[in-house]
């Protein structure tokens, strides 16, 4: 009986079609029907209920997406572990068990070797820069060329800013301290700590803290103030280094099923990807102001700041370089993203010497 | 005729409600009609006609803001002067003339004293900084306040970015260089060129290039290497000044007319409030990846770089603060918005020491 009421009234709209009301009804998209549909999508991420920063990112990008679609694509956030494991989040929207995922490229290195240059790199891209190239400097189509063969569009959804070097409970005086130091630092950065001598520790999220309190592991990277001091880390190691040159960016990940999106009328298109780009510049303020405050506080309660000595810094460089040649050179796709990368960094760090650093070093 | 047939239409649906139709339907706004409304708003402008970076990114908010609401708020751009002058987009938006505008803040001061400290302040926040603050730091409800007696909400539309000093046809060795030196320079710089005995000389942007050429100028600042080129400065003057104390950021703003504003469904709200969002984040990226082109091809083309010396930085470093302070004593608001400002600088700052600071000295 509903049924009969829409189909006549869907009936009597159409003899109206759209002459005489040119100027004040919306254009006909692709039929009522499709206007009207409720897209229910899921999110799986990689990262706790609720974590700070990250976890709250991707529960804004939905509600925001929610709000500008006005409900027509509904997104319900997965935590890491409540449908897949955080490890698990590119498998899941390749399959199409998700149509999105949130995390960072970095994890997926055992599926595509070129994921590792879209996190971060050591002594890389700044975060203005790496925004800059991923949107205007040609960094979003070699993006799209790694992942297309996984049925995946990714979108830049947040940028944590630069990182601290990480929480240490022993000291870095030289080179020499790094023999044998048993760090926790996941991707690129991890794999110079070890050809510098150290042993680089996998471990989950979730054992770093009890592990740098007994001892296990001597320091961990995490991210920086705002999460590092709610995870609690001031509490478990005694010094806390910089500056964090194994990321001195941290680009956050948005996965899209490329079907499911095709399969989108154009406005909510539209609304996913302004939606991702404005969560992007939104996590960066939450990063860049959080961070202020909570530096101002650790060193408060009694964190002691350290900076890595020079020629500690000299070294990690000089290793930095020599891993990244080996991954650039592993295949084609990731050659020309480490030479656009480059190419970008020679001419914007020539900029930055003439703007940005000279605030910094004056203010 | 028409109208019955709606009206039948409109209570047959009425009569569905949302029963049964939960799970595929969208939820019910503010009535059918008003969900069908488009509305018709018009932009404008500070800018000339599809001005670079400036002018285009008040095209691609409509642009955004027209896919995402599949046409229901259709934005008409006008350049300056097409509806009315660019030192008049301010009163057009406070009496509905336009609903919206797009320009900066600093243009404003004869009306809001305020709205001096929301475009950019000299040796003041940073770009990152500045996004922090407006976003998460009370900066966005300090803005309101200034302009709500004006009946006038505003937004961050974008950022080109820390400047350069600008063009100079002499060579500045001391602050004696600085005495009777004929500058354009607009705003709090340009104040405190004058102080440290410099002529400041007001003109329109499309007088600036030949009065550069001819010498009834000796220097001009503009934006930085993106507008600068394509403006052609570097024909009319022989040294590109660094650094841009004047402006180490550049705060965009849209206008948006609260009544209008107010007048909106929910979601073409929350479209307008994200696109603008999106479109601040695009801007910064297009300035920063066209000034380090920008810059290189300058360079191969012969300008002359120079960087003002210490101790004109200094004095010119002293009399910002003077001018700052004196601003800041004008009203209450004044002093509120300075004093948030202070308070957040010297704590990012302290941030920034240890991360971005660190980063650029070290490439």
């Amino acid at each position: 009986m509903k049924r009969r009421y829409l189909l006549l009234a869907s009936a009597l709209l159409a003899t109206l079609g759209l002459t005489g009301c040119k100027e004040d009804k919306a254009p006909a998209q692709a039929g009522a029907a499709q206007a009207d549909k409720v897209y229910h999508w899921k999110m799986v991420t990689a990262w706790p209920k609720n974590y700070p920063g990250l976890g709250t990112s991707a529960e804004r990008l939905a509600e925001r997406v929610n709000a500008m679609s006005n409900g027509r694509l509904s997104i319900k956030v997965y935590a890491a572990g409540e449908l897949v494991p955080a490890l698990e989040v590119f498998d899941a929207v390749s399959r199409g068990t998700a149509e999105l995922g949130h995390g960072a490229a970095y994890y997926w290195k055992g599926k595509v070797s070129a994921a590792q240059f879209f996190t971060s790199v050591p002594f890389g891209l700044s975060t203005l820069e790496m925004n800059a190239w991923l949107n205007k400097g040609g960094g979003q189509a070699l993006w799209d060329e790694a992942y297309a063969p996984f049925g995946i569009k990714p979108l830049a959804v947040g940028n944590s800013g630069m990182q601290m070097g990480g929480w240490f409970n022993k000291e870095i005086n030289s080179l020499a301290d790094l023999k044998g130091l048993k760090i926790r630092t996941p991707g690129l950065g991890g794999e110079v700590f070890s050809r510098l001598g150290a042993i680089s520790v996998n471990m989950p999220g979730g054992e770093v803290f009890t592990a740098l309190q007994t001892g296990a592991i001597d320091a961990t990277d995490w991210v920086s103030p705002f999460n590092d001091q709610a995870f609690g880390l001031q509490q478990a190691a005694k010094y806390y280094y910089f500056p964090g040159w194994q990321e001195p960016q941290a680009t956050l990940e948005l996965l899209i099923n490329q079907k499911a999106f095709d399969s989108l009328p154009a406005d909510l298109q539209a609304i996913l990807t302004e939606a991702t780009r404005a969560t992007s510049q939104d996590m960066l303020d939450d990063y860049t102001y959080h961070n202020a405050l909570a530096l101002d506080e650790l060193k408060k309660s009694g964190t002691l700041l350290k900076r890595f000595p020079d020629d500690v810094l000299e070294a990690m460089q000089r290793e930095s370089i020599n891993v990244l040649g080996e991954l650039a050179a592993e295949n084609d796709l990731n050659g020309r993203i480490w030479a656009s990368m480059q190419a970008f960094q020679a001419l914007a760090g020539k900029m930055q010497d003439i703007s940005e650093k000279e605030l910094y070093n004056w203010r």
